[in-house]
């Protein structure tokens, strides 16, 4: 069957939070409309924005390529003809005539605002949700599961979330679908980047504040960096994967976190010594009674250990399950592309062609 | 939903082969039969099997575990009550009452037999058919891909051969889904594990004969060990590769295959000595049109290159695509079970509760 004869299936979609994910989605959905309509038979409408000045809304469409245009210039959505100043981003995913929701709001810790109202407005209303945050998920994951078809009832509108737990390292998908059938019996996360970075330059010799001043120019560190360094952006993402993956109902409460202020000059020089490396390792060991146990802290990794060479901005992890022997994923990435190209293999996953 | 209420779906499956995959799944699904059924609401009936000794059919069901022992004692299914000294492997397939194909038949790559009449025999059918075996896929993709779903006609049965590319390795699964929307730039595939270890060894030191009798001993060489060190096992995997995630349709004439027979010692040499090692690595890369180049051969890995440190027993590959930057795959596994969880993994995917 040519591309050309298949029949286009307009998506109509509504993005919320315009930061370095979300105004990278827009400019890469507008620069691949013609490839993604020609192979995946997918036209995207993007109908709605909102961002921490405003929410937007155009059922004609809005222009992705000028709303990422205005973020660039350091405006915001206030600044769209469309802007509506009473219309808040939770009442616009509730109202817009779409199919879709991408969330990338900042994650809050405290109380998953404001992605959390923004999901439930989106599942509520029949739309399917894409996440790239994690604070949702960390803080009410039962809830949106039961709202929606990750906790296995398909007349729910489904949700995905492959970029929450490592940017496009395929950490969710390889865990639920690649393994099924086996028991994963220990599963070894590096998934913050920051402190991958952090370690990474102590251990040749900078100090800790040289070392942070390096991450924040990569543009990796999160807005409150104590959520790096203290180890809960790495809780964040085992808690997500305790859920979807090992089918555990954790929270951040039921983790060891510690994180790497207390690591010495001494010890990363004695791993690097040995030709290994200190990384903030989130770890889930099964128990006898298949329950596991998860936490968080600063790990020597051997020489042999296959996250021991990860590169500066390479994020990976190890699953050893019973039959699948051990299982290795890393992901070297581009700032905030791999998430972005997670959330575009969510939506190819929802709305491209059904294929073997 | 506690799974104790969850409807029994059954599966009525044939399989063709039992050598070492064969039986290790045999006795895989025949242990999990309890779990499987509570988790995944799957019960299996094994009504068929077929060796080079014959086939054997039965509504009713044959006992995996029996089948198993018969194999382990070195005896066939001609030793089967229900064997069939009139039936064929594709005639059992072919008038079998069942959902399903497992196809573990050692691979010829004369002509793609038996495997390939017993893939036809069963989508023809209208079987879902997993593959193990490699032949038919290398010989007949385009053929196969029409009569089954992985050429996107959905109303035909469907394909599944996630283990015919390095084991438990999720090659097809990672590039088909998770990089949908992300264009390939550069994919080397390190799945031979017979040269892995014979160059391993020989850079340690031992003479190619030594180290052949190591492979050897591990039970991972092919019943003709020129498939392995000509390189054609490893340009099989790649022109599956080529036609179920590139999208281009390859055959072996397609490729360049260089084998590891001339790499000296001084080349192994070299390259361990550098902190890397010399791997035979198939290759495709993305030229100017979007067409790839294909290609097999040995290749010395630099101390930095992700694959450079595999385990002996180890598979792997690294791609390279425009959104998903570097993205690499290992997998050590255990002799044939990662092919079985391969299978299973497809199993479930087929037949296991669809879930978000």
């Amino acid at each position: 069957m040519s591309s050309n004869m298949r029949p286009l299936r307009e998506i109509r979609y509504v993005l919320t939070g315009l930061g370095n994910i979300g105004r990278t989605l827009l400019e890469l959905l507008s620069a691949r409309e013609e490839p993604y309509a020609e192979r995946y038979g997918v036209a995207l409408r993007c109908v709605g924005v909102a961002d921490s000045s405003g929410a937007a809304y155009d059922a004609a469409g809005l222009d992705p390529a000028l709303v990422a245009a205005i973020k660039r210039e350091r405006r915001g959505v206030s600044a769209l003809p469309q802007h509506d100043p009473d219309l808040s981003a939770a009442a616009l995913v509730a109202e817009a005539d779409a199919d879709l929701l991408f969330e990338a709001t900042p994650t809050s810790l405290a109380d998953g605002q404001p992605g959390l109202d923004i999901v439930r407005a989106a599942l509520r209303s029949g739309k399917d949700a894409v996440l790239a945050s994690k604070g949702p998920l960390v803080l009410a994951y039962a809830e949106l599961a039961a709202l929606s078809d990750s906790g296995g009832n398909l007349t729910r509108p489904r949700m995905r979330f492959s970029g929450a737990v490592g940017g496009a390292l395929p950490t969710i998908n390889f865990g639920r679908r690649d393994l099924a059938g086996a028991v994963i019996e220990r599963a070894e996360l590096v998934v913050n980047g920051t402190t991958q970075v952090i370690l990474g330059e102590m251990a040749a010799g900078r100090s800790f504040e040289q070392a942070m001043a390096i991450a924040q120019a990569q543009g990796i560190v999160e807005p409150d960096p104590t959520l790096d360094v203290d180890g809960w952006d790495a809780a964040c993402k085992l808690v997500i994967f305790a859920n979807a993956v090992l089918g555990q109902p954790a929270t951040l409460a039921d983790l060891r976190v510690v994180g790497i202020r207390d690591v010495s000059a001494e010890q990363l020089q004695a791993a690097q010594h040995a030709g290994g490396r200190v990384s903030l390792v989130a770890l889930a060991t099964r128990q006898a009674q298949g329950r596991y146990e998860l936490s968080v802290g600063p790990v020597a990794l051997g020489p042999e250990h296959p996250l021991a060479r990860l590169s500066s901005q390479e994020m990976g992890l190890v699953i050893t399950s019973d039959l699948g022997g051990r299982s290795t994923l890393a992901s070297l990435e581009d700032g905030p592309v791999g998430t972005c190209q997670a959330m575009i293999r969510d939506l190819l996953e929802l709305y491209g062609p059904r294929r073997g």
